[in-house]
Formats: structure tokens, sequence, C-alpha cells
């Protein structure tokens, strides 16, 4: 099972909407067939394991991350592929997270006869798929807030230098997160100050993801990267003050959408939703104080990816990753916890996830 | 070796301004004596432990924290102590950090004919006496700063709320800090508005450190804690504008001292110069966000003590740990490092230590 996760981790970011899935097939001891679900649309991680195995498949072991599913979607069911194989045994990770269908595939495959042992090594594969699993409850993207700062809080120095606090390493590290991200978002500032292109820069073949400007007034020109650069989609969220001619220059650009609110403000509640709608399930805030605080105070921050540099900066007036209005009382806070601490080269990483309410 | 400095950790603060030490006599695989310098003026570890073995010293091995002293200070040198009671072999951790004596202990038992070997567990022994290392050698105290933050940096909110961000179990290790300290600094503002006692709050009996105020204008009421209560000295530096009306006030309590400096406003170095002098070897500074902006671009914090609670608060206006006019460029900015990160309770504790130059 521990293979099988390694093996869905490696594709997190590249299935949206599904969820990262691996299976191996295992047979007198010996692995005989490996399988992940690559891409929406594509086979699921049990048929190409199954189709590996050809004929050994019978009377074998199965380990899936997640309960094999019993509904036609747009793939045949695999718990049905399963029972056509002849499998003895299957072993589960994780339960499909939709209320409506969990245990459904196992029931299947138990009527058909078939062993299943779930619940193995399920706190690994639940926090692999903590993203879609979200995303399936509140049909919103899972958001992940990703901050760079000294070890006094300080995103940069009082004079705005910003480049770099944080060493190499954890840059390498930070765009990780762009690759396995659905979507990347930033407000207009960062635009206007950073003229930031937000795409993937790792070793390898880096996914670019979808790239989103909160931009109530439509300031962004279109000199800027974003506009230019058409590696990735972007899509600019305006309020309703925005007329269409403003719109126009826009329209001929293939890659950019606008997408104008109903409300006068950009809000974070209706992003969420437009994105959810557009099956994204998840969305890493790169940049902005205050547009990190709006998510913040939407209570709509999910995990905390957290840089520290062993630094201080000192400054009243030095930018903090978290600033505009901010909670003003302790008791609506919203709740974290510490998932994992690690050094990267000079600097410290943190990582958090929201308790369960 | 462990053991020995296992033993000198418990007595971290109880020695200024001498350094903790143990001592552990070994013979024929067994221990034969123990003991640590438990207050400067009192015996030296090797001294009780060869004390304790009595005759099976003879031909024994002395494992020791740091190198025994070969001058005769407040007591007679350890180094003849070690010769005369006939000890086979010294282990020694570390080097004694005077540049004058170092290695003279170690010349004179091996002029004796006993055997030396240095350098055993070296690194745990040299981080466990850092604060009397750095004393010896710059005749200032060592300087801890002390935070409790958000995972955004804030240490209150913006309306000012900050009791508390950080759990009980991180308070409580911060205690431990003040009872290993020879000195705790605030500002005067954390006096006007927090009117704190800073004792120590630990289980067992703790040490207050000497309570030290900046506040350059002598605005300090006479009715605060650190004037009424007298579980600890409190010294308050001013400024030379301060007339000698104002001090009056203070002069009959027994426990409180004002040191008038020479100039206009309170200075660090001039701070640091007079507590080097009163002999204080560590200093722990822990309120103001100003007064750590004062000491850190004086380049004068040593290590750093950070708590950071699972929370995101933000706010633009919400306090920082390092405030004031701050490091404007990041190339001035002091390097650290991390030494170490652990979880305490719900939040995580990082300490660093500014590098070498």
């Amino acid at each position: 099972m521990a293979m099988a996760i390694q093996m869905a981790k490696e594709t997190i970011g590249q299935t949206n909407p599904n969820p990262s899935v691996a299976a191996v097939v295992v047979k007198d001891n010996q692995v005989v067939g490996v399988g992940v679900h690559v891409k929406a649309g594509e086979p699921h991680a049990e048929v190409h394991a199954l189709k590996m195995a050809g004929e050994k498949a019978r009377d074998s072991e199965i380990y899936v991350t997640l309960e094999p599913c019993s509904h036609f979607g747009q793939t045949p069911p695999c718990a049905q592929a399963i029972i056509d194989a002849g499998i003895k045994r299957v072993i589960i990770a994780s339960h499909d997270p939709n209320p409506k269908v969990s245990g459904r595939g196992i029931q299947m495959m138990e009527q058909a006869g078939v062993e299943v042992k779930s619940g193995i090594l399920k706190r690994e594969a639940d926090q692999m798929n903590r993203a879609f699993f979200h995303f399936i409850k509140t049909k919103q993207p899972y958001v992940r807030l990703k901050s760079a700062m000294s070890l006094d809080g300080k995103i940069a120095t009082s004079t705005g230098e910003s480049q770099w606090i944080t060493g190499e390493a954890a840059r390498l590290d930070g765009h990780a997160y762009r690759h396995c991200s659905a979507a990347i978002l930033v407000g207009i500032n960062t635009v206007l100050v950073d003229n930031p292109k937000l795409t993937t820069r790792i070793e390898g073949e880096g996914r670019n993801p979808i790239r989103i400007v909160l931009d109530t007034e439509l300031r962004i020109p279109t000199s800027s990267q974003l506009i230019q650069n058409d590696e990735a989609p972007t899509w600019i969220f305006t309020g309703n003050g925005v007329q269409d001619e403003e719109i126009e220059a826009f329209l001929r650009i293939p890659h950019v959408e606008i997408i104008r609110l109903e409300s006068e403000r950009v809000e974070v509640e209706a992003v969420l939703n437009f994105l959810g709608e557009r099956k994204l399930t998840s969305l890493l805030i790169e940049g902005g104080g205050t547009i990190a605080d709006a998510f913040v105070r939407a209570g709509k921050v999910n995990e905390t990816i957290t840089y520290i540099a062993p630094k201080l900066i000192g400054g009243k007036q030095a930018l903090t990753p978290v600033a505009g209005k901010g909670i003003s009382s302790l008791r609506e806070v919203d709740a974290f916890q510490f998932l994992s601490t690690e050094q990267l080269g000079e600097d410290i990483k943190i990582v958090s996830v929201k308790k369960e309410e």
C-alpha cells in the first residue's frame, strides 16, 4: 500500500478534477500489475493495473489507495472490473469521500464474493487526497496559502525589498505547489508591483496552473506578463462596475477570460463557487497580504505552507504575509494544526491544515 | 560524558557569572563520583566529584564538560586537584573559551603525566555554554530574543488582543528561559501597557532574573508591579535628561536601581556594557517590538526563541515581534541558523542562533 500511495502522489495535480489514485496487483508476494490514474477521462488506476496483470490477476490481491468506484462516469465502474478479473482480495486505503457512493464499491465487490479489507494506511491516503475530498464535500477548491517570511514575520523590508528572503531550496519547493495546484491566485496589486508570470519552474515538465487575478476595477495592464504570456489561461475576476468597453480589449486574447461578478466588490465566496463550478479542486494563493487577509477572514484557507528564513528584519511598516483588516478577536480566529516542519536549505518549511470542525 | 552534560544543563542559570560544569569520576566502568558547580564562589564540579570518589579517585578516569581551570580564582585550580587525586585519564568536552588560559589546564595535567582526551561531545557542551563563551569573548551578556506569534507573524490582533496566542505548554517553556537568564529586559511601553511582574513561574523553585526596563524619560509609575514587587531587583535605564528630583522617589526602594546613562537616549551598547560589567552573562528580551528592533538593528541578538501558534490573524495594523524602524536592506540583515524545531502542545518552538562571523 505504501508503494501505491507513493505512486499516486506522483500524479497529484494532473488528474483534476479526479483524485490521484494508484493500484498494485500482487500474486504470490510478487507485483504483477501496477497502475495510476493519469488524467481525467482516461482509465482509472485499477483498470491499468488489471490490464497489466492480465491472466495473473485471477486469485490475486489488489491494493488501491481509494475505494473503487461503483458507478458509470466517464469510465465503467472499477468495482465490476475487479470482480470480472477474478481478484480474490481487495485492500483499500481511503473510502470514497462522496457520501452518496461511499461504501457502494465495497458492497458490490463483497456481494460478488471478493474479500475486502479497508483502512490500511488510511491517514496517509486521506492526507494525499485532502484537496479532492474537500472539493467533493464543499464544491469549492481546497485553498492553500503560501508565504515566505523572516523569523519575525516579514515578507519584505520596510523599504519594500523582498528578493529574496528565503533561499533557493525553499523557492524551488514553492514551485512544486504551483505544479500540483489547479489554479494560482494573486491580487491586482501583486500584478502591478511584481508583474509575475506565475508559471511553474521545476525540473522536468512543470504543469502550469490556471492564473487567477482578483481585480475589482480591471486595472490589469494589457502589457503585463499574465496577458502577454500564454503558457497558461489567465482568468480575471472583476466587480460589477466594470464596463463592456473596458472588457473588449481582452476579448481577442484566447488565453484570457474576464469574469465580471454580480457584486460591486470581488467576494471570496463567489470566486470559490465559480472555480468549483469549473471543477478546479485546488487553489494556491501566492500574493498580496490584502488578498490573503480576505481569504483568512472568509475562513476559506484550508492549508498553510510557510517558509521561514533565519533572519530578523524588523520594521513597523514592513509587510507581513496576512495584512488587510485582520481578525480582531482571538476567539474568532480559525484553529489550524501543524502537519510537518522540515529544513530546506537554510530555511524551515511549516505546513499546517485547518482543524476539522 | 552525555551524563555529565545532562547534569551540567540542570544548573544553567544558577552559576552566573561562571559556566555550568559537571564532572563524573569513573573507575572499572562504575561511576564513583559526580559533581556539579552549584554557584559562583562555591567549589567547582571537579572538586565535588573527586571528594565524593575519595580514595577511589586514584587511577580512575574523570569526565568534565569544560577544561579544568589552571588558575587561582575564588577557588584553587582544578587541574591541580585532579593531579593530586591521582586521576589516570581526563576526558574533556569543551576547551576553556578564555584565549589567555585555553589549553593551560590541559598542559598542566599532561606535564604531570595525566592522559588527556578532549573534544568528546564538544558541540553539545559548547552549545550548552554558548552564553558563557560569548560573555568571556565580548564582556557583554548573551542576548536571547523571545517571541510568541501567529503563523502570519502577529503578536496581537489589530485591536491589541494578545492573551493568549500560544498555548500553555509554550508559555511554560518560556518561563524556563527566565529561570536560566541572568536578566530579563522590557521597554517602558510594555510596563505601561501590560504591567508585568517578570518573575519566573515554573514548577519547583524558579530563579528570578534581574528585571531591566529601558525607560529614557523615567516614566515608570511607582505603582507598577516592577516597583511594588520585590521578588527580584529592578534596574531602570534612563537617558541623561532625567533630573535628580525624579530619581529621588525611587532611592528609598531597596530592590530598585536607577541607571542614568550619559547619552540622551538609552543606547543598546551602553546597556550591554553596563550589564557585562555587573557580570550578567545572559539577557532575555521579552517585550516590545521597538525594543526588539533596537537590539536587532544594533546586531546584538545572539539567539531567537520563537513560539508559533497554528493561527492566521491578519491585519496591517496588528503588532509583530520586531517593529520600530527595522533594517531596510536585506544585505544588512544578520544571518542566523536554525538550531531546533519542536512541537509544544499545539504550537511550534523554533530556536536559532546568530551565525559566527
